[in-house]
């Protein structure tokens, strides 16, 4: 079978990838396992390296997730599976309202219209996010039930994209499921033009040995899910039956809350032995007018019940970081 | 100022137009009142006949709301408020999914963005449904607070539409407000391909003397609301300072929770002097799974408390339709 990662060169579509090739095969619209023999990695841009794991089952393409055409032509086969990673980011949609709806929702239909053109309803895996909750009167801890009501342009197209393919699958156009993901930690590279992008920073750069300065205040807490759960999330939610879903095929992954200053502390506990570039506390208010809107607390029972996993602790995702990037 | 109705000469769109021709004027974008010269009915068709209350300033233009160019060139004036209430129906949308989404979605965000090209901020009165809700779990009442999961792409485009009106009102784009739409009674005229036409026809059939097929069971329980509560409800939230809505702008309309007996009875008692159509049970399994996925009972606190009105009986709207129709 094929399987199609939007956003595939980006930190979690690379490593979603290296995943699947280990894996080997997904269940296919057969309903059985079924050989990977095509993984293609579509995106705007290169990765700045492709990951030696990758292997001649791989093929980047780079393109517009807003052309609808492109898109028809990468979803090109019946046996197939769509992870649909690519999306303008929080801090960018703010920043250009119009790329957000092109790129979020726009590209959103495209890939479900591909999908729906094609025999054999592919499952298809979104990532949406926790942004699709905020706003006055948001409870404490919010979940699968709680009402989305998004205040910031990227999380109104993810909560829309959850409508859509609820609505998709519903019709019988393709079978799709819906990962709300909380903030992923820990991005190696370079920070993004995500509000989050600080959180993965305040582990990356002290272990980098370079200075990092917090643009909000260390008593800030947020739910976080390491990238290793992120993906394993993204891969359990395509195997398992969509009847288990029922009628919301959108869950919220698993996840740890957590504060920021736990998370600095946790990284002195792993990285104890290593030079840490120091932390200072600089609150950058367009940075903390957003984290203002965000959930503080996440439940997370259906995702639990159906084996979605998340880390044991905080510690455990730092050290998964080093093992993985740095040693 | 100009005044646009979308879905202009369906029969909201002029009875909206009526009183708002006896208003005069409206809240224009300055914040002041300002006389209303100019009243667009926009439509895909004309009316089957134009009520001769309307006058000089009045016209109909036939258009497609899924024209972007076309809605640009409606949406001409800075001094201009839009009343969009242009929509496929919801047995409509279940029968074509692909104009359900060019109508409801790219129509409503054509009008969105033709606002957003005004400058002035103009206010945008969105009619939305009771149909955003549904699904398993779903709560005996539903209201503002409670998660929508639709289970119609009528219900689910209505709900995307409330999430970009926040999101346009919260950029600055627009002043958007959505109404909530009840079962809407008494429709005048023929029975459309709304799932819920035979509310109206369960009065109007047998008013004209015509038997009248019930295809659901009479213990069918659902909250509706007068056509004259609706169209004030439109002017009032029109009239709102938009601060008072805070950051959601969408509400549930007052409402009666009532069952098909029930209607049947106040039909017997204020027409007790009429000779009536016989009506008879006669299930219809498509528009009963419709009808099965409605909310039982609305909540309107916050609508109530900003002094949106509803009827005080059924007796009130069998009435004022024979007034308005009959008489």
């Amino acid at each position: 079978m094929k399987v199609v990662i939007t956003g595939g060169c980006g930190f979690i579509g690379l490593r979603l990838a290296q995943r699947l090739l280990e894996l080997g095969e997904l269940t296919g619209p057969s309903g059985g396992p079924e050989p990977i023999d095509d993984l293609v990695l579509f995106d705007m841009n290169p990765p700045p390296a492709l990951p030696d794991t990758l292997d001649g089952r791989v093929t980047v393409l780079l393109g517009e997730i807003s052309n609808r055409d492109e898109i028809f032509h990468l979803v090109d086969r019946d046996d197939i599976s769509v992870f649909h990673l690519a999306s303008v980011v929080s801090g960018g949609g703010e920043k250009d309202f119009d790329l957000a709806i092109r790129v979020n929702l726009d590209g959103g239909l495209n890939v479900m219209e591909a999908c729906r053109a094609r025999n054999g309803l592919p499952r298809l895996v979104f990532a949406s996010s926790i942004a699709v909750f905020g706003g006055s009167g948001m409870p404490k801890v919010v979940g699968d039930t709680v009402k989305q009501k998004p205040q910031t342009t990227y999380g109104v197209t993810k909560a829309i994209c959850e409508l859509l393919v609820n609505d998709y699958t519903r019709k019988g156009f393709l079978d799709g499921r819906s990962a709300r993901l909380p903030t992923v930690i820990i991005r190696p590279g370079k920070p993004n033009a995500a509000a989050s992008s600080f959180v993965s920073g305040l582990f990356r750069e002290p272990l980098n040995g370079v200075p990092c300065a917090l643009p909000v205040q260390p008593e800030t807490v947020m739910p976080v899910l390491g990238y290793r759960s992120i993906v394993e999330g993204f891969i359990k939610l395509h195997e398992l039956d969509g009847a288990a879903l029922g009628d919301d095929r959108a869950l919220s992954l698993p996840s740890l809350t957590v504060t920021v200053a736990e998370m600095i502390k946790a990284l002195d506990r792993v990285a104890s032995d290593r030079p840490l570039g120091k932390i200072t506390v600089e609150p950058d208010p367009f940075i903390e007018e957003i984290v203002a809107t965000w959930p503080l607390d996440a439940s997370h029972e259906r995702a639990t019940a159906l084996g979605l996993p998340r880390e044991e602790s905080l510690d455990e995702i730092v050290q998964a970081y080093i093992e993985d990037y740095l040693d």
